[in-house]
């Protein structure tokens, strides 16, 4: 939700918040009542709640939609700096990727300094099926679960990704659509076909203050910085990478998780860290 | 709200509901509330709402957000066959259309049988600015109100309209997205350049049985009914047409209305008839 | 042709020309030879060359495939600043719209200082069909020229237009983009419901110095200079008007035609100005 | 060139033919003069001339123009059912991929029965950079060979990929487009991150006779059989596999090349397999 405009404007207005499929009404509201109380928005009368979803359905009572636009605005004001809770937490509790338990996972990369040293900064809310890779080792194969076998032929193979990227790379917006679309060739070394169902959205946004839409940008013409198109093939890698990596990390880091009378096993990450020595020695 | 899993999988889950740019969520949680509660539905996690908005925040206090999940709920079911309301009626009660009284627009042209005999119907919810022309006679610079005069330099002179077109011909999801393009062909010959806000949506869908996604259909490969390309133009026309009709009616149709302590005259019907007729005749 | 690239880098690298269908390449074959060679050029080894089209083949032996390298190289060299030729001239020679003889047809608008004294200029190649509007006064109908009533069924009803925006505004990739699309209310305006076949184009560049892609600029991140969004509004009315009375003009100042076994009549210009006045007194 | 239209009406009307970046032209003029020349085509004004390209400029003599209309046709004539050939021939023939010697490569899957039983086939022309990784094997790391070594900061990093993907699956045009895009999987499984210059494109169409736009079903409203959107994940995994194996397949195919005063090594195979095996085992 909110997508389209970002798109047109180039801008963002509000908080990213991310929630599960039927529960994005209530999330939404909340961003909307949050951004109307903050001081100088007295007069705002438009705002456009970014509002992204997975369906976790399998383990969450979804049919009751129980996230409130209170969780929502809660979560906006413990959101801190530092470093981010991965695994089953927020809107990756109900979650499930490669029939394991997903979550939130986060990964960065920084540039060296003779590439321009921005940096990049991957979250993903994994829910998606396929045969698991980390780092090229088909784990997901040797461990002997993967859609091909159990559930390419159901509706319910089906599943998302949602994708934030941040970068402090002074990017236009057509630069920063670019880089998210980059986050998917990453979310495709990690085993995914992106199947039907897969509402997969990766949304890039610049914090350089060089781009940023200040009021006084806002009103008249007036210099911003830009990154070159000759120069982005660096930040463009660095966001394939930190996404694979982040999708990794959303499993390494999720426990298991019992609901809607389903269990789903966290990845044994003992295993695979076995697989992945004897692949990479 | 929604659009872009429609154009991803071709497909409408939902009824379409409109309301103000804040109360989005509160219109979404009432159509999937609804959604979840039809027969049949009992086992549905996944609903995708289909919500559109236009900002009224001029005659309504829109910061109030006073609309609910059950005045969507309501309003899907008081809907009904037969003739529509038209004016500053439901999402079009606080709209503002070329300085006058927007709201609930609709209009349908059916093709001569030698065309195919199809029928598209258009309904939209005014809310943008310009320099207003009924059948290309330039009332708004006739009755000197219009934005070039008064707004363009504001930003509040923007607007958005939203557009829905149905038909009985049996379109593919690609054609449909081409019939919805043409209908911003028809707001332009009401006089609108479409200002930089204008959050401008058409959505069209095919209510022809021969395409209809029936549980059948979506569990083996099966026939549906194509209309070629080389038939279309003629729905084009009637798209272009039926849109700019269904954008007069809507300001024919409403009445001033007083809100949010702002007056917002109607069209004076009398004179753009006498304008009309010393034109054309 | 080259569309795609220009939406991908937001940057174009050869003069646009303009041509028939079947002469594209002989077209881009030009443009290419005459770029490699530009001084400063001789180490380029990629070039991506623009090149728009409509279909002539009514007037013209377009299956004879006369267009060569040499002439769009003479196009090129032989362009200059100044008053630009309209009606039955290069690309526009064989192009027929609304049923009368169209061609290349240009206009612009220069907004007052308070909203920024910028131009937009626009050139059109009009080879399509639809109801003749002139300034809203239907001239089609009156005429009883029109395709509702001689070609909506027959596939060659279709035809397209080409338009190509300039303007000296600092416009960033995207808001070129979405002025772009403005051009297509203009098109709408004078009567044309874009028919299936029309492959229509706005292609949209500033030749503002803020905002070229320098060597220096395409070398490190560097300042341009960005239009916000709020300020675009008028620009958007210009590209729309322009885009109108560009097409009017390829019309009236076309002359009638013969050429492969067919005539095309120009637009009767002393009728047409009568039933303007008419209507407008 | 040429995939605007398509995009817009579902169809293409020619051979799709590859070549280099600078004799697109007279790719397409091959194109659109074999097309006009085809029996049952006298009378056709319109061809829309399909031609991909990748720059092969580091060992071709791009800036020569070497490639002349009379090569497409006989391309176009020479073509015939059964194995296709690989590595360093026809469009291939100049380009390199992951600083080897890259070409053309092919591969396919076919669906189990339960599954459909439907046949993918891609066909890449592989002229770009990144980090090989066969099979998830990390080959170009392992071999010292890879852009972030070398070229990551040189404009010439970039380079491009056509993928052509051929499915008997009756796919309406809307689906094959989503199966293109997984094509783009399977590249960011061999290493790629689609940087800045690569002007990467897939294009997907279906063999079904039950989708074929035939001169009847071009006339009337007329049944063609759709695989609806729950059963296609099973295409899309094989879309992303078959593309991956298609690039690993123009590496293993390639010879080493000399030109353009330059030389480009094949992939060491036997090295490639002792990795793998050392890694797989």
């Amino acid at each position: 939700m909110g997508s389209t405009q970002v798109k047109e404007l180039g801008e963002i207005e509000t908080p990213i918040v991310l929630t599960n499929t039927l529960n994005v009404p209530e999330a939404a509201a909340g961003v909307i009542q949050w951004t109307l109380k903050r001081p100088g928005n007295e007069e705002v009368r438009s705002v456009n709640a970014i509002v992204g979803e997975t369906n976790d359905g399998y383990l969450n009572d979804i049919r009751g939609r129980h996230v409130t636009p209170g969780h929502a605005i809660a979560a906006i004001e413990a959101a801190r700096e530092g470093p981010v809770q991965e695994g089953a937490v927020g809107a990756g509790t109900g979650t499930v990727a490669f029939d394991w338990k997903g979550g939130i996972g986060t990964s960065s990369r920084r540039l060296p300094k003779s590439l321009g040293g921005w940096m990049v900064g991957v979250l993903v809310q994994t829910n998606f099926g396929g045969v698991l890779q980390v780092a090229g080792v088909p784990v997901g194969q040797a461990l002997g679960r993967y859609f091909l076998k159990t559930e390419l032929d159901k509706a319910n193979a089906d599943g998302s990704v949602i994708i934030v990227l941040a970068t402090d790379a002074p990017l236009s917006d057509r630069n920063l659509e670019r880089l998210a679309r980059r986050a998917f060739l990453g979310i495709a070394r990690t085993g995914s076909p992106m199947t039907n169902g897969s509402g997969d959205y990766a949304m890039a946004f610049s914090i350089s203050p060089d781009v940023r839409r200040t009021a006084e940008r806002r009103a008249h013409p007036s210099p911003v910085v830009d990154l070159p198109n000759d120069g982005i093939s660096p930040l463009f890698e660095a966001a394939v990478e930190a996404t694979e990596e982040a999708v990794i990390n959303s499993l390494f880091a999720a426990a298991p998780m019992d609901g809607n009378g389903h269990h789903v096993d966290a990845l044994p990450v003992d295993e695979v860290v076995k697989l992945y020595k004897r692949a990479r020695r």
